[in-house]
């Protein structure tokens, strides 16, 4: 894959990285930035994560073959509306927000078919952010999630596709609103208990924290995560997440009857299935 | 410190460890180990853990200076009412296990005062167990929750704290009520959340695994625990799991409303809150 010009918009971990990995492996001819704080974008062409800076969207745009938003989630249905027509006509575009169903939604209600818009989401991150933690090799062994839908134009599906491949990424192609589902499941719902066991453990006072150990420091760990994100995740996997916390509750619930009835044996079996399906989904 | 003979009781992880740090820092003469399962003890004779090997009980205790019970939880009530037999009177005595509330109430109401037994709660251990992995090191910079009551033995208090403190332990006293709410929010409800936030994510299908990421692996990582251990902990610590499941769900029904309800100021105060208790807790 060789391209011209990439246009990142949003210059944080997320686009920091992709642009160092782009520059890192010869990929692309100029890597844009485009951002709206002064200070991100100085300090992402200082980290050498891209190659130009720019304030205004359309400058940045102009030229670019590639455009990918990395954008707070909140902001990726909007920044959508303004690159239809800021963008060139034949550049392909894609996102990283963490919620797909609505935004590949808006998109295919939007933009002419067959669509260049392709919604992507890396999982990769941590609760750090900004540039200056971005590094070249985030994406090297990471799952992209690559929407899956009718209507899109095969030759951005493509360019996208490689665009993540050559970062060192691994595709997973899966359908928005299933997509929403699923991480619903493995990462905003347990986002949301994450922050609630803290709260209800600092309600020990002083002696929680001797008292707490790594188990603790891990099941919590994502609850050091930035409040601003995970409340637009809440807000755009609305649903998904709701639905996944009935779920939560429902199990909850159960386990603590069969505590509150001594069942011994209804206790083992609740742990026994959480430790297999633990090993399903996250491996050993 | 120096004791002429200590009986490990169970030589599992926690007492195949106890033994190995003992015998590293030469400050026993003897190490005892007491166990039912002729393999464990074997393996723990093989490992250096123990100087002698005893599957009958009273040829294990008969001359030790301190007694250290290391079996499952469930088993700690049973084996206290054997030693108030066994042991030599002089004898000290203290366990291990998780939970202290009914074990210190059954030792307060059935041994003599001054009591020479006090409970240890050592915050160490992973999802492994048994003797072939104990290692020396394993209570370095572990915290270890000794018993604070009215009526115990002010020896038998300083030897069991200088015990855990040679090992490298760091010593936090607290009454046996107060811990068992702690851990229960800071250890026992989290397993809980783990299992069933494992459950919900595996009926999912096979998405689910290349759509989970390192958030959710350390979330459920203590979900990959022994069921027997969790049962016996759930069924021991019963009431204060309950009230912690019960607080833990309430929050989750609160922020579920303010998902429901579109409440983007509550969600993100949630979140904020749930960081800073985390960092309360757990450090950063």
């Amino acid at each position: 894959m060789h391209v011209d010009s990439v246009a990142i918009i949003g210059v944080g971990l997320l686009g920091g990285s992709l642009g160092l990995a782009l520059k890192a492996r010869g990929l692309v001819g100029v890597v844009r930035g485009v951002g709206r704080r002064r200070e991100s974008l100085s300090k992402a062409l200082e980290v050498g994560a891209i190659d130009s800076a720019h304030l205004d969207l359309s400058g940045g745009v102009q030229d670019a073959d590639v455009i990918v938003v990395c954008t707070p989630a909140s902001q990726v249905i909007a920044m959508l509306d303004v690159l239809r027509d800021a963008a060139l006509p034949s550049a392909f575009v894609t996102d990283v927000a963490s919620t797909k169903a609505s935004i590949c939604a808006h998109a295919h209600a939007t933009w002419s078919a067959p669509r260049r818009f392709v919604g992507s989401h890396p999982m990769a991150g941590s609760e750090k952010f900004g540039p200056e933690h971005a590094y070249a090799n985030l994406y090297e062994g990471a799952v992209v999630a690559l929407e899956k839908s009718g209507g899109l134009d095969e030759h951005a599906r493509e360019t996208i596709r490689e665009l993540w491949q050559c970062v060192g990424a691994r595709i997973v192609e899966v359908e928005p609103v299933e997509h929403d589902a699923i991480v619903a499941r493995t990462s905003h719902v347990p986002h949301v208990a994450a922050a609630a066991l803290a709260v209800i453990a600092s309600r020990q006072g002083a002696n929680a924290r001797p008292l707490s150990g790594k188990g603790f420091r891990d099941a919590t760990r994502i609850a050091a995560s930035r409040s601003e994100v995970w409340r637009d995740i809440c807000l755009t996997n609305r649903e998904a997440v709701l639905n996944g916390l009935d779920e939560f509750a429902d199990e909850l619930r159960q386990i603590r009857a069969a505590i509150d009835r001594r069942d011994a044996v209804a206790i083992e079996a609740f742990f026994n299935t959480g430790r297999i399906a633990r090993a399903e989904v996250a491996g050993t």
